[in-house]
């Protein structure tokens, strides 16, 4: 493979794993952190360290940047705006579609070629055959460089042109893993409040998880078509169970912060007319026409 | 098999199902609701319709029932308590295992023997290989009539002498259930704001759903260890995503209940000095000791 020029900006855990993989990969790999001894170890490990942020830009055709946020990403890039022109800004950092649209405008402003993509995968993954890594932005970009962020791991994945769809099937991803986790662990807590113990209740956990798991294909269709057959199951006596689940987390002085948040939901899709509907007509509750929340 | 005598009180759907199954197995089957019409088809399949509520009871030695919830079944059940008396009552409704905990009290002092059981399968899966039914209360009563209740599916499982432990555990599954599925819901909502169809984020979303899936043994031993690593990722940074997805989805005029009430146990889990530990740890957020919401 041919051995390339990269500046990793930003060295948190993440960013350390990036300019590592690159490194292992043989590219010429410069870095640049605002404490710089965040990058001792990786100088030791045959890294370049960038005496200023403007040699770390100009070191390389390709940035890569990782930090906090975009409000970070921005307060660090704008001032070196110029040293960036013609070259490629690569952002692996976590922050919503939106931030990554405007920063698609700038860097246009700027003649910047940039790409935005979300790390789907923990530290020690990256660099492995099963890392993870959505971009979206220009494909010839994309094209260009993705022989060197190979290195990164083993499944850079490209969804499109536009600038924030990286960002937003990263959102719907880890929202998906936040609120099932978040699920289960809440019946953690309300089988343990009676003496159960997670392990005890974990077969059954295990399997409802997995019978969850089966309807993702067909709520996909039922929601692209808006139609939400009722004939198993209705929203109307789904919301009553839900009303059981949270008298008995209530009844345990547990939160019900989420299940509330469920209840609503439930209830304005009921309002709308979806009573007799399947549970992927819940869907229509979640839409609140820019309301006030 | 041995032809039994069973009673179903209540022909819902789910009770007209198990009328249905009882008669499959060669049951004689006696049969009441509150509204006659509904036993109809099940006469026209064999069973007898009980001109009163005593005369069904009476007419067998097990009687189930399956209604709304408890406050419905009590209202049908109190004024037979007589009629009851040295017979085993089978409650396959839907409610809280404290309803199940106080119904345990009143067959006590009525001298009705009394299992209350839990259906986790929908409709049509009644008397399969694969129907689910939980039961929890005295381990003789359930031993007798186990090869009765074995016409309604190929799983019944018995989870214990305590009346409300089957209800925990419906409630526990179906939490999860329902919080799982609302995510899966939520993003597919997100997706579609930017035009995405539910359709071709799929195979994220069910990589994402299953990789979660990966996590449950981890997390119950987490938590019942009360010991949550935070050395992959630790819940302030995942707080720091939440955010983010809160932000996307308000962006684009969608309900926030359930990300709020996730963020609002995350908030409360580093309060209580959990920051820097792993996901499970959010499970410390989950308990208000009883605070008012």
């Amino acid at each position: 493979m041919k051995k390339q020029k990269v500046t990793v900006i930003g060295l948190g855990a993440m960013g350390t794993a990036l300019a590592k993989a690159f490194l292992n990969a043989g590219h010429t790999t410069t870095v640049w952190n605002r404490s710089p001894e965040k990058a001792r170890p990786l100088v030791a490990e045959g890294a370049n360290l960038a005496n200023s942020l403007e040699e770390a830009v100009e070191a390389s055709p390709l940035i890569v940047i990782c930090v906090l946020n975009y409000k970070v990403l921005r307060k660090i890039i704008e001032p070196v705006g110029e040293a960036l022109e013609g070259r490629t800004l690569v952002s692996l950092t976590n922050d919503t579609p939106e931030k990554a649209r405007e920063m698609a405008v700038w860097t246009q402003e700027n003649n910047i070629q940039y790409l935005d993509g979300s790390v789907l995968v923990p530290v020690p993954v990256i660099g492995s055959a099963e890392s993870l890594i959505l971009y979206s932005g220009p494909k010839g970009v994309y094209d260009t460089y993705l022989s060197t962020l190979k290195a990164l791991g083993g499944r850079p994945t490209y969804l499109g042109e536009e600038h924030g769809i990286a960002a937003l099937y990263d959102m719907g991803m880890m929202n998906i893993f936040f609120t099932s986790l978040s699920g289960v662990l809440h019946s953690y807590a309300l089988v343990g409040s009676d003496g159960v113990a997670a392990k005890q209740f974990l077969p059954f956990a295990k399997e409802v998880f997995a019978v969850a798991g089966s309807f993702l294909e067909e709520f996909a269709e039922n929601v692209d078509g808006k139609h939400y057959p009722g004939d198993l199951d209705n929203i109307t006596m789904e919301a009553a169970g839900i009303e059981h689940i949270l008298e008995a987390s209530r009844h345990r002085g547990m939160d019900v912060g989420v299940l509330n948040g469920l209840k609503t939901v439930y209830d304005r899709a009921i309002a709308a007319g979806y009573g007799a509907n399947g549970m992927p007509s819940a869907i229509e509750g979640m839409k609140t026409n820019g309301k006030a929340q």
